[in-house]
């Protein structure tokens, strides 16, 4: 296919953005206070994870909806896509997360102004653990990611024979494993699983005029940007166990 | 195609009282006293509309299921209905969305009557702000509708190639869209996103004989109206992005 | 076509039973003692009812998976069935539905046996209302009810140019109408909204030994047969504004 | 068709690694202490449970998905499969339910670390009763399981004529029933609904080096290994009424 690299990375920042924006604002709505969706549970946030991820597929149709670094990797190592491809989304994909954040701030505004907790804010952008352990936290962000891209990249694979950009029902699908990753594998660490959900906003916290916000938590920043990509790397590299026969 | 403005309008009319009767109606059956699902919680009441969305489609069919004048402004935008088209559209919806409110009504009677709170109750019929900021809440408006238009021009365009009211799946589609913002940007406004679901109930309060009813803050009334028609037209304008290539 | 009575009792039968089997079964599961799902939630129970419609129209294909009066009401009104069929079709829903509440019992022995309160094992068999009101509570069963049979007729009119039961993707749309109808229209009456589903159980409610058991209720027991039935009939009066153009 | 029994034993034991890596890994995120889904409630265990069926059906195409002995025996009844493809199935399906389980012990190691009740490790790992009576358990496994197998052999059956593997529309329908088994039937003893689902985490619990855990319950092991096999063999047995006519 002859791909315009400029559409391309209009496409990833696109949908990028939209991941962001419904992903950081599902946890603002159930971690700020008095909103309306305050303390409304971690299916709630699964399910707006999720639905993010639906949307996000849904406007990023050109470059076909990988928004996230570590499935670019996955693509990479398949031979998917090539190495001006990859840099070009990773980068997308980093500059729309950031967007997608600062829509989030946009929307949320009164609700930060009024929140008293700074980590309560942080979580709004970024991950955090729920028991600190560099190791430990980095194991459960490579299991939980390869799981995601393995996965996606079974939809294009054997009898199923469709690639996950196909339509509202692929994006279906990765909306639904989103959520169940989240349910089922987010609990130490809040499931970045994507590089640039997790470094984009960061980096928006840092930046943003937020008041009384608390650190940025650099230190913690690099696991979930390595996690995930060698969690989408082994993906990638077992891809073939997905077309068997 | 030769559109009858006669069926048109009863086409309307019949989907968004569909819309209004099941999306207030899980505001009340977790809002007033002894329902069974009182306290519900937050996810309830996003599948809750977002199924309202879903059934008001399958029955709309003819017009192609707008329910919402923020999205008939979009489509008025990009071509896809004529002038005609759109006014009897946003006249229809306006009373439908009445009859609907009056059917929750109806539906919750008992419940309206031994509830004892002014604002729960119109609260089954309009939106208000968790925080009261005319500026910030409109902003808040106009991001979630954007991005409500937005994705419903991307179901139909590009890789995708259908519209939205093709079939179940379609309803689905915009179905889960609705659950997502809700979910993600529901928080500071409780998620207009439409003038019409907005202002027709709050109309039928005003009108309807409610046991103890208070005031229908006509104050706050203009911002679910502005904000997703604002949202909307941005939609219609942004959606050559949605056909990169 | 060539129907066979004697299959399509079986089917609809067979049909029926699932669906109180897996209806029951969440009411069981959230309500009575010691169980994992206790105090689980209303749209816990919406979901319960929702799939347990999915799973039951699957197994009763050979009869189009009525499963409930009110739809062959709405169906033979509007021609898609025969009198014959009709009747045989309600019979069949009702010893169905009984047997499946046998089944509930019998999945949930021990804690029907260890429960206190009768109230709450009636509640696991038939609906009984919030706020009891002969007159309200018959208007709410019968929007409820006409909300189901509309939509269904909707999948199978105009554009959708399908039939409900066409496969899973039509079961799929059913069960997400019933868990929309449940989470908002079920809140005053707990949504019976089929005679079936409510007296079936409430006969096997009678019959069965169940530990400490108390009354059966038969005072309310004609408002969830009488209300579905005319929601159904208006359906299926109102069926051709589905079809416009 | 002509099939590599090797390849068949790879693909039931990579499907059923993620079934229970994602499927143990929900339990873990609402049981263990310091998690972010703690306490999530059990709509958020049975979306986790169905979600893991997804996964693990897509990564799965080659073997057709069984994950599960208790689908492998009725479908072994039906003809579906042979004696060969029987046994190396189960075998896999045990394999590979021990590796999930380990999975969930690394992606969760310091909240089992830091988790005090030996009990809430054990439910982690496998299933137990709400009251135990090895009878009533064992009925209502049998009555679940039954349910499980007899409407996925369903998806294949009759006027939906397409095999439960054809695609991620194949998945999903497994993946709802799976939650709606859960919802409904999950109450008395936490639906194994499958052998390979419950012995293989119980034989990881008792073999790894699990901080301050207690006993693996063998006494309760055989009643989540008999009563699935019995339900799924009944339901091979009657999946002559899914084809009437």
């Amino acid at each position: 296919m002859d791909t315009n690299l400029g559409l391309y990375f209009v496409s990833e920042l696109i949908g990028t953005a939209m991941l962001l924006l419904l992903g950081g604002g599902v946890v603002a709505n159930v971690a700020l206070t008095k909103t309306k969706g305050n303390a409304g549970g971690f299916l709630l946030v699964n399910f707006g994870w999720g639905l993010a991820v639906f949307a996000g597929v849904i406007v990023s149709q050109y470059s076909g909806a990988q928004l996230n670094p570590a499935v670019s990797v996955g693509l990479l190592i398949t031979g998917a896509i090539g190495a001006a491809q990859f840099f070009v989304a990773i980068a997308a994909q980093l500059v729309g997360a950031i967007i997608g954040a600062v829509l989030v701030f946009l929307a949320y505004k009164k609700h930060f102004d009024e929140e008293p907790d700074p980590a309560t804010k942080l979580g709004v952008f970024s991950t955090g653990p729920g028991i600190r352990s560099a190791g430990w936290n980095l194991v459960t962000e490579i299991i939980a990611t390869f799981v995601l891209v393995f996965v996606i990249l079974g939809f294009g694979a054997g009898k199923l024979g469709e690639g996950v950009n196909l339509g509202a029902l692929g994006a279906l699908a990765v909306a639904l494993l989103v959520v169940g990753i989240g349910a089922s594998l987010g609990g130490p660490t809040g499931y970045a699983i994507n590089p640039a959900r997790d470094l984009g906003p960061r980096i928006a916290h840092a930046i943003l005029p937020i008041k009384g916000k608390g650190t940025s938590d650099w230190g913690y920043s690099w696991i979930p940007v390595v996690g995930p990509l060698i969690g989408g790397a082994i993906a990638g590299i077992a891809a073939p166990l997905l077309t068997l026969g």
